[in-house]
């Protein structure tokens, strides 16, 4: 609901279908043990027990906050686990705590590496939520790639090409065939070629990997077991899930909070009142648009397609469950 | 030497002059008080008394080793400091202790968040260094923009273009005129415009800001005085210098070493055997072309311009440092 609400919505309802089909597959379970494997004043590593990210990552998120309140910063690194939703939802969390979040995570392998042929990272997302004082809070949650799969689902739905710079085909070649991805193409990395620096939007998607899987002892890169249909499974390797890193580092254990937050907010207004380029608004604060879109969302539900709608009454009637018609309108 | 030696040489002896200019000026000491303002477990924040970042953060990032070595993690930010070179000198000297090494660091304001006409924030490097058994270490060592600023000089300095996509002018408006730093003009975020992620290059780059620069107290963004004679110091702010970000994971605080460093040599091995695409020889492995740069200037020596060479003999006249030409050559 968060990912609907945040105009996230390729992480929201669109992904229950999948999680029903990896539960039916059992690669997942619904009553997943949760085991703290190994840890230290401020670290520890989770087992997710073949759970969704969803059931795990808000524990272990926890888990950061409760180590930052005594050690200063709490690291936790999550194995054996499945898509958690929006990054940015777990980095949040740490703010009403005066705390700084930090969540990142693998993902099916959809992004060629500089000079590769063939995707071996995913779409590897960094999300870091940072409190201000009178400004709302500062809320980064992006993919490390240029753009999402979700973003190039929805040029391919739309019939429309993706700009260029952003794709490959099978042979290395730039496409903008937005149906590549499920044509042996890749995703290119943040910065395109190297002279446009594609090789640090390597590094950048390489490190949350590393963070996320290596680890944590989960699988990594072109290991990953996919959950996509379309993504072929080249390795064979035994599925330890995918993993996540999350961070919460307690602000006063570095200056106090009300210091920091007051000189959040002179970053925020600094960077708010800059003077934009001709025929741009603002400079847009991160997190920005999507608590704009939250509190309209809030105010006046959430749209959603029939196709979709369609989707959780198919889901609904496959379970059994009774499907409440009552909330919907139009 | 160690900028020199891994081929940064942007970083190397080329910033000598600049050093002796900020001192010249009062700006820098060469006898900085070192100071822990306040710490947790797991924290710290250093002031760094208005010394040359090369002199604080070598002790700031051994503090992060230290705190890790109880905690878990360590994690120190620099506020009332300077130039530091390579951010990958700190973040390697984790390594040896089994830990990953993060460092990180604000600068002179020269790159426009995306629809922004002025540049508002430095080339904020980020450098993580993480150990491998067999293999060497990853290292992963960059500007968060899509060039740094030395590249750029570089391109004037040969009379040639920048890329497409990199800079624009005073108007906001891309242009390849390499001069243009000097002239109003800006770096663009990694990844270039919108359609193409620059919004989440601006992400990168100013999460790095938030970290090394609000987090300790140092000066932010547009308010950093700039140490370079061509950047406009629009907001005369307070001179709190700039700020660096430092971290420490031991390894076994999450996993063994040893476990963790066999799963870095297949994630090496993995990504290093990947097929390339036409015309490429290989993948490159972050910290690769920099390690094989090292060893062959450990053995050749390592080449400098005339003119670099020329800078060196005035800075000894100047200060009155006996010269010695004997290991120069050619």
């Amino acid at each position: 609901m968060q990912a609907e609400l945040r105009n996230i919505s390729t992480h929201g309802l669109l992904r229950l279908p999948e999680y029903i089909r990896l539960w039916k597959d059992k690669r997942i379970t619904s009553t997943p043990d949760y085991i703290i494997v190994h840890e230290s004043p401020s670290t520890a590593l989770v087992d997710g027990g073949k759970g969704l990210g969803l059931v795990t990552a808000p524990k272990a998120m926890q888990l950061a906050i409760e180590k930052a309140k005594t050690a200063g910063t709490g690291w936790v690194a999550v194995r054996n686990s499945y898509h958690f939703g929006i990054a940015g939802y777990y980095a949040m969390k740490a703010l009403e705590h005066d705390m700084i979040g930090i969540t990142m995570t693998n993902a099916n392998p959809l992004v060629a590496p500089t000079f590769s042929l063939n995707g071996m990272l995913g779409t590897n997302p960094i999300a870091v939520a940072i409190p201000a004082g009178e400004e709302p809070p500062f809320v980064a949650d992006f993919a490390t790639s240029p753009v999402s799969r979700g973003k190039v689902d929805v040029f391919e739905s739309l019939g429309q090409p993706t700009p260029e710079g952003l794709l490959q085909n099978n042979k290395g070649e730039l496409t903008t065939d937005s149906s590549i991805l499920r044509n042996g193409g890749a995703l290119r990395t943040l910065g395109g070629d190297v002279a446009h620096g594609g090789h640090k939007g390597f590094c950048l998607t390489a490190i949350v990997d590393i963070l996320s899987a290596v680890l944590p002892g989960a699988n990594f890169g072109p290991t990953v077991v996919p959950t996509l249909a379309y993504v072929k499974d080249k390795t064979k390797a035994k599925d330890n899930g995918i993993g996540h890193f999350f961070g919460a580092m307690r602000i006063d254990a570095f200056q106090t909070a009300e210091e920091f937050k007051a000189g959040m907010d002179q970053w925020i207004r600094t960077f708010r009142q800059a003077q934009p380029i001709a025929g741009q608004e603002r400079v847009i604060i991160p997190g920005d648009p999507e608590r704009e879109s939250e509190k309209e969302k809030m105010e006046k539900g959430i749209r959603i397609s029939r196709k979709s709608f369609e989707g959780l009454m198919d889901i609904a009637d496959q379970l059994g469950v009774d499907f409440d018609e009552s909330g919907f309108e139009g």
